[in-house]
């Protein structure tokens, strides 16, 4: 497996994608990042839950069935050894020029696996260090928190990540408040209660954000809390970390210009996260 | 030529596109839809100087002048003599997992030619019927204006406006105000002068709109201004007319219970945007 991945269409090995196809036109689709250890998917429900609602507000039939099928078929027949990045991607599939969905649609179902690091937990095992991103995530309560194809801000957000030769970059929105990383949710800890910022407006409701907002955090005691968050807050926490299909829980060491050297409640949770994974 | 159009990737005929492409997997690319009269590119300039502006703002390498050859060496070859709608599509090309682009990127220049029905202008002749979308554009300043392959907005709203069965919907910003249709830029007529919502936060800057508002306006000696444009205003106005890069010009009869009989300026405008596309 080339570090490009390897594509199944439609259940069939491809190394190209049919066209036309509303994904690339219009970004017409969404997407899901399954995290394959020991070659099963790991907090797979998840993943299905926010993908059944993202097909329902875009207005796409129902082919969740048709894609655990095809994600089955392809853990069955790989038997994958190796810890896999699984990229679900699902478009509205052909259609005529022009915005508008053709009347019925067949959305098309691309997967790709890429082979991640074997090292990838030992090199992230270091808290990170992050900075702020000057671009910000663009206001769109309609579509918040759905992990759609329209990922521009994001894909320039990392670009500023990669020139500042840093862990992640915090995305604000367009108010100001802090929402995300550029590749997952933020949470901070501060008072004895974990705090996550509103994605109401915009963002990506991760599958992990879930996670510790329903069931490591109360398991751990810890209170949770969905408000705004400012960079001010973020700065005064006890604690910052944030959390990916990926990384899982991953504590942060720095943001602009304050150090954390403790991250007890972050590992906690990182510990519970890969405890139940299992 | 089939309706789905064909397609050439790099300058050369294909079916499908290689894997992986960050146009697929994050929107990550431009696109511009080109009007083809008699084999020639209709207000070639003004699609050519959006692309440059978005692949400057995006970070792409400048390919303005590989995009030009594509084109000319198809348009020779080809030598249509029919209506042809020319989409350009620009990726950011191949990359590894994750949304930072790479150091160095090859952009992928995607053209597919689509026939256009040749009665197209006798169809579109009647004024225009429009009613309000419900989906609104998000607000995002640093993206505000190009033609980017993020569109999901624009998709739910043709969306809409299929199933309101009108020629076009209306998409208000965030804030209430007036930006666009779903494909084309939104004009008023009203006290003697032009009005054109503003697009610092969100919409996209057409071709056509660039050119009634520096060119076709002036020449006919009507005064334009960009401004915010409220639903009520565009019910007061004397005449509405949206535009884009296939339809041109055209007026609107019917909007929110409004109706228009007159529509001498819109009429004007198409016209001279005819003589001077030739």
């Amino acid at each position: 497996m080339s570090g490009l991945g390897v594509t199944w269409i439609d259940g069939v090995l491809e190394k190209s994608l049919p066209l036309p196809d509303r994904g690339l036109d219009f970004g017409d689709g969404l997407f899901e990042t399954v995290l394959i250890v020991h070659g099963q998917a790991v907090y797979f429900d998840l993943h299905l839950q926010r993908l059944e609602r993202g097909l329902r507000t875009l207005g796409f039939p129902n082919c969740v069935s048709l894609v655990k099928t095809h994600i089955s078929s392809i853990l069955s027949s790989r038997g994958f050894n190796r810890l896999v990045a699984m990229r679900v991607t699902i478009t509205r599939g052909e259609g005529p020029r022009g915005y508008a969905p053709p009347d019925t649609c067949t959305p098309r179902v691309i997967i790709t696996c890429t082979n991640l690091p074997d090292d990838l937990y030992k090199k992230i095992a270091l808290p990170a260090r992050i900075s702020m991103a000057k671009i910000r995530w663009g206001s769109q309560p309609d579509l918040a928190g759905l992990k759609h194809l329209n990922r521009l801000e994001q894909v320039m957000a990392a670009a500023e990540k990669t020139k500042a030769g840093v862990d992640e970059v915090v995305m604000l929105g367009q108010h100001g408040s802090i929402i995300s990383v550029s590749a997952g949710n933020i949470f901070l800890y501060a008072d004895g209660s974990l705090v996550t910022p509103d994605l109401c407006e915009c963002g990506v409701r991760g599958t992990r954000r879930q996670l510790v907002l329903e069931s490591l955090a109360p398991e751990l005691g810890l209170s949770t809390r969905v408000a705004r968050v400012s960079s001010e807050q973020l700065i005064e926490a006890d604690e910052v970390f944030y959390c990916n299909a990926l990384v899982g829980v991953r504590p942060v060491a720095q943001y602009a210009g304050r150090t954390w050297k403790r991250h007890g409640v972050s590992e906690a949770l990182h510990e519970l996260y890969w405890e139940r994974a299992q």
